[in-house]
């Protein structure tokens, strides 16, 4: 089966010496993939041409005559640029020319037009990021909302513990993953208000055997692996994956000046160069790019904005994986039967409060 | 000058076999300190036997007959446990036979404890807690609140700016030590409501040339060394130095699974030892370990609850440091300029939110 996906591609800070080449060395590589190589024609071809790919089977252009810029406020995304590449992208989602769409545009202006031209899944109020992070079981941890909403009610954590479930139940094939909620220990007195309140569902439908809901895990617990799944709100998910992206850089610098500090070390480091490499391959943050944008009627993969090609193959591996594996399908399915639509959600969906 | 510090020996994970430890060792190779040993007496002689240091003329034990459990609400260690080990410390300073108190006992206990016994300085409404991280400028970037209020309005983050620039202007010898306001991006329309309105407040400062306000700061720049405060509310700072503390884990599992991994990989790490202990000495937490509570009439220092004795003894040093530098006098200056008693501020000093 060919996987359709359409790529933005004039997002994210590189655009398409970025973007495009991506696409092709991945198309190169797999050969169940199509894509639809979404921007300003002109500059797409002439990107194409210099990868010696214009004539590639399984690469066409659609052309879209505006781009979002990454500083772009929401409503100039959302009501002025009507022809951006990031808007087209996801219209071939929507109109079933593509089964997944990739951007490395502005998150919340990709939030918001996705929002408008795909919409929500019945019964989801926000629409929330989810990504992977290592842990030392070997195993991804899951965490969500990672930038979406920078204000939440328990009613919207409670959400994003559904929709992570329904996700990794979907790619990791686990009937019953673990949910934990982000918090500053692991008692039940710990916490603010919106996490306390939010326990309180979480353990509702823990008890009734909907969600495996293991309870309150602290910022170590990502990396430890305590759960399969971490549920926080978009503030403290954006900052705390920046800050260990930031830790993640700041250990590579180190290491690399520490082996390169004189000739002993260097050559250490020469010997050892299989270990090096093993935990480059672990630690680079790269490895962990593309977020699902979930929620939607449709996948939607969010692309780091800084992504390397190397970075930004790995967001295309995600959609692809999303497809593969029937993810939008199985977490509708998840939520018809987790998430009966209550009332105050289809009352409060007026927008996501990322600016 | 010798500086005297009282340690709550009983608190943290592992009570006097860690405490009494690092305060032995910290004493033999620090001729300048003296510590008054509190909690149970017959404990910390036995202890202290053990070390071989029964008569040393810089130890002295203050018996304290109860101890602040891990688990223990604020309440009990408030009201019920009035001759616990950490009131006991605490009531050394306040007294004036100690010039600070180190403890690793519960957080929300040690800051309502240390409130109670200390009081504020004028014109704080919430004590925060500050610690340092590492980063790539190599030098360390303060951070506040880390744990001690998980609510906060932005008159709280305000006064957290202050303060953390008062201690850094003492402890760093930079009198104009630059604020980040941690957030989700740098523009001024990123962020939650409560972290607009405090930019506001800290632009209004900056204008005044009160304090040198960068502006927003992302998860990142904490280990960018952007700024030399970042300020951030008590949930976020606490989930945060627990993501990156659990990564900095990570990453040392990692690196020794590596090189133990073949014989090739172990000549490596044997021949470039010297790298290997140098990026341990950058990146291992217990050289960080130690957040001072700032914004009491006294200098109390937290350790982490799982110092091990090498980590509690840099929580040691931390408060001799403090001392030394005359830290409590400068931020009550700085605070008497650059915070006039606020009207709110005074009426709803009422409690720490933390549980």
């Amino acid at each position: 089966m060919t996987i359709k996906i359409s790529i933005d591609c004039m997002g994210g800070d590189f655009g398409p010496s970025v973007t495009v080449a991506a696409a092709v060395s991945f198309a190169t590589r797999e050969p169940d993939v199509e894509f639809l190589l979404v921007g300003q024609e002109a500059i797409l071809q002439s990107e194409l041409k210099k990868l010696g790919a214009q004539n590639h089977p399984r690469l066409s252009i659609v052309h879209a005559s505006e781009m979002v810029e990454m500083d772009d406020p929401i409503e100039v995304a959302l009501r002025r640029k009507k022809d951006s590449s990031m808007r087209v992208a996801l219209t071939q989602v929507k109109d079933g020319l593509a089964q997944a769409c990739v951007s490395a545009g502005n998150t919340g202006a990709l939030m918001a037009v996705s929002r408008y031209v795909l919409k929500t899944m019945p019964g989801v109020d926000r629409p929330a990021i989810c990504s992977i992070l290592p842990n030392q079981n070997k195993q991804p941890t899951y965490m969500l909302d990672l930038g979406a909403n920078v204000d939440c009610e328990p009613l919207h954590l409670h959400q994003f513990a559904i929709m992570g479930s329904a996700l990794v139940a979907a790619l990791e094939n686990k009937p019953r993953p673990t949910v934990g909620l982000l918090n500053v220990g692991e008692e039940d007195i710990k916490g603010n208000d919106v996490v306390k309140r939010t326990a309180q569902l979480l353990r509702a439908d823990h008890e009734r055997g909907l969600l495996n809901f293991y309870g309150n895990v602290e910022g170590n617990d990502i990396f430890k692996g305590t759960t399969d799944i971490v549920v926080c709100d978009g503030f403290v998910g954006n900052v705390t994956l920046k800050a260990v992206e930031g830790l993640g850089r700041f250990v590579k610098t180190t290491m690399t000046d520490a082996f390169k500090s004189n000739p002993l070390n260097m050559l250490g480091a020469l010997i050892g160069r299989g270990a090096l490499k093993q935990i480059s391959k672990t630690m680079n943050p790269s490895n962990y790019n593309g977020g699902s944008l979930l929620g939607l009627r449709g996948v939607v993969i969010k692309s780091h904005g800084g992504a390397d090609k190397y970075s930004y193959e790995w967001a295309i591996q995600r959609a692809f994986d999303a497809v593969k594996n029937d993810v939008l399908a199985r977490i509708t399915t998840s939520l018809a039967e987790l998430m009966p639509v209550p009332a105050e959600a289809s009352t409060t969906s007026s927008g996501s409060t990322e600016q």
